[in-house]
């Protein structure tokens, strides 16, 4: 190395935020925000100094993530994927065994291990195909087949992904072709939409729901807005819905849906139907897929809903399972062209493949143990508690929002997830103007600073405007975080009441 | 349901490929192109009617998949990620001991459970933070420090990834700004690059590598093809080097790699060096990190080398334990500035976090048994059976090419590949051009439709005009897809002699 040649120019500063990709920079994502990243701040200081901050912990409310607060994963399920980490057990008899006869493991237990094993091609270590393991996408169509009462889902059809965050990072921006394509997003919505149309450089299209009728869809309204934003420039190509929705966990009607599909062949829009809470839906409801409705529509109406294509989303990270860690999910991909379709698993391929286990997950996911297997009853009891504390827990959240003052919360439906509305004081108002910030976000804010309680503004999701919300997990166990927030809001209110 | 509103518009057509997002439908990827979607076809033919086609199966040496080819996982590692899928073991002391008397776990495999578990927050299925677990991030940190002759890594520069592919799509997008914003990358280079590039709309910049001198670096040239870029009005910002090289399996010289950071200071580019082969390096042969050399000339020169940015990539699915499936990774981001690290920290936010168990498989890569653990011997016995394995197959896999007609091929020094180079019968480069295709990608098509034996041709990675390659892995077992790829080679340049 010689000495001129090495110091021979000026070098370069750093770059800056402004030398950077702006899409990216515009990209806001709130459910690890601004909230959430104080919270981590938060809890660095704890660990610290313990006795600095008036509570003694973190609750992370912001985000479902139900193993992080405890809910104990399902046995069946990690049995299997034990026995998939260290296969080399299956082929000690004598060792296999004394495991059963133990009870770490059941018979039916290493029955799917093998199968799935089988499927995989003996290990979890290799790559799969980019779509996914063909005999993972045949029981997940079976699933979707039973689902929705015979209608028969195809394997090819499936698309198995890192979660539904990757689904969607594959089939929206394939659908944006620059600012003047667009895409219908609810309003409230889960940001990760918001975020990707922001990322590929698409236009967001806001359709409100409506509060007052349970979060429902407004398709008068809904056509109005596609035909202004056509008007002015920006041709519509994909509508998103939400269903159970995130952040509302409200549920949409059989009506609503049949309308959307309406919408949706009229002007001819994708539909991501993000239906990953499909399996947390409270009893006296009912969950009604997209792709159902649609097949019912196209027998009605022979030859008008030929057209509509489709892309359902579930994930291992929710239902009652909550393997949010593990990272797996499928997509639905009804009506593509067959050019389009292979376009889809063409960007698939750049990442490779999901994660192998993740994919073995969403098999058991959909395919859990029956009647006479050996696990069924203890399955069967796990879910049960976990489907009774979940329910639990959904109330007594609810019965505190609606007792405190300002406050309103439509009755728990599904999803993890309650979106309560909040009539703040004038003065809290205007004090937030003051600091350029939401009130919603400065309610969020002291609530945390106060109480150790994480969740994440309204604003965060969208809201009609001049109308504050926050979404609050009720994934939290015990009684003292509700106890910690009814102190703190009857103290808000003291202190802001004009 | 109302007919006559279901069926008062004219249905719009499906979506074809010119409505799509162009930037998606231009991309292409050639590790999973045409040549092994022909393979796939021709393994479910297989399947159908074994008789059917003049091999009896497919050899997948398309891509480095070495658990595919049937490399054996570490038992180690295994072991670990079977008790984090079912903690529950550990709560009874009894059964964890017949475990332990068994064989099937040994103390340190429960010992390094019960660490990652903790550091986890007990369960691999919630959430971890976006940018990874902070105990692994330190157990990285660490290896780093030490692999750099302690040269100190900072836990917080680590952001573990859902493998390398993923660390790419979070950074390389970062630094591009639309199609004035360019990228350098290695000409062969690994596909992926190119299609990150495509996918965000900037420009690739191609520097050539130099067969002729073991695939090495010119940076004269290199400085010339800066210079001209920004002449014709194309800011590179990036330049990614891959080393050991993929496809080239060449490794860089430590002279080689101080001229690219010279280049990269003065003209202000971030670095991404894949490094995900840094332990696939053939004895006689030394990987120098980017990190390292770096960290010397800062030293050397003072002041001279402080603004130099740098990304490194690493990968659970390479080394010897090809964990390829588990979809594990980390990216080192060295020299950023604050706000820009948070920006892709949100980035990563979006996808929420990498998969929890691909996190501690990370951890175990770079952190493996240690003399007088109870698992040592037999860790170090398996990884010497791999290594040797590599060795063999690589030396079996480069004598067969040297013993060709027509083809060049360097020594291997390391990687998982062999990149030779073909000199073909003008007659059929003729018949080639006739079917207006590349003469390799045709070579490559009558390789897997005599053989199976299924490869990439080297126009799919790039290569210099009027030149011809394939990448092949030399991962295969056995002696036979030699004999096969003989007697196939044979046979055409009889076929195509003038």
């Amino acid at each position: 190395m010689e000495s001129e040649h090495f110091t021979d120019f000026t070098p370069v500063a750093k770059v800056t935020l402004k030398d950077l990709n702006s899409k990216i920079i515009k990209t806001q994502y709130a459910v690890r925000g601004p909230i959430p990243a104080r919270a981590e701040e938060l809890k660095l200081q704890l660990e610290k100094d313990p006795k600095s901050l008036p509570f003694n912990k973190i609750i992370n409310a912001n985000i479902g993530n139900p193993q992080q607060l405890g809910q104990k994963p399902l046995s069946f399920i990690r049995k299997v994927l034990s026995i998939l980490q260290y296969p080399d057990i299956l082929e000690d008899e004598s060792k296999l065994q004394t495991l059963i006869e133990l009870r770490v493991y059941q018979k039916d237990v290493v029955r799917r291990a093998r199968k799935l094993l089988g499927e995989i091609g003996g290990s979890v270590g290799a790559y799969s195909l980019s779509q996914g393991v063909p005999g993972i996408q045949q029981t997940v169509a079976d699933y979707i087949t039973k689902r929705d009462s015979g209608e028969v889902a195809y394997p090819e059809d499936i698309f198995l992904t890192t979660g539904a965050s990757s689904a969607v990072s594959f089939i929206l921006p394939m659908f944006c072709n620059g600012p003047t394509t667009g895409v219908l997003i609810p309003i409230p919505q889960y940001p990760l939409y918001t975020a990707t149309i922001t990322l590929v450089g698409a236009t967001a299209i806001s359709y409100y729901l409506n509060e007052e009728d349970n979060w429902s869809v407004n398709t008068v309204e809904m056509e109005n807005t596609i035909q202004e934003s056509i008007k002015s420039g920006i041709k519509p190509t994909t509508i998103v819905i939400i269903n159970p929705g995130n952040p509302t966990g409200s549920i949409l009607t059989e009506k609503d849906i049949a309308n959307i599909i309406r919408i949706s062949a009229k002007y001819g829009l994708l539909i991501i139907a993000d239906e990953v809470y499909q399996e947390n839906v409270f009893s006296g409801n009912e969950f009604h897929s997209v792709k159902k409705v649609l097949r019912k529509l196209q027998r009605k109406y022979l030859g008008f809903y030929e057209t509509v294509q489709l892309a359902s989303l579930h994930s291992t990270s929710k239902g009652l399972i909550g393997e949010c860690g593990q990272r797996g999910g499928y997509m639905e991909l009804i009506g593509l062209t067959d050019d389009v379709r292979l376009e889809v698993v063409k960007l698939m391929s750049i990442s490779i493949c999901s994660v192998v286990t993740g994919q073995a997950l969403i098999d058991m996911v959909v395919s859990p143990p029956r009647p006479g297997d050996e696990s069924y009853e203890m399955d069967q009891l796990e879910r049960n508690n976990i489907k009774n504390d979940l329910i639990s827990r959904s109330q007594k959240l609810h019965q505190l929002f609606i007792s405190l003052e300002g406050v309103e919360c439509l009755r728990p439906q599904g999803a993890m997830y309650l979106f309560p509305k909040f009539i703040f004081p004038q003065k809290f108002i205007d004090i937030a103007q003051k600091l350029h910030t939401e009130a919603d976000t400065l309610y969020c804010k002291e609530l945390l600073e106060h109480t150790g309680i994480c969740t994440v503004p309204g604003s965060g999701f969208g809201q009609k405007p001049n109308t504050y919300h926050l979404r609050t997990t009720f994934l939290v166990p015990g009684d003292s975080w509700i106890d910690l927030w009814r102190k703190f809001h009857t103290e808000f209110c003291e202190r802001y009441r004009s």
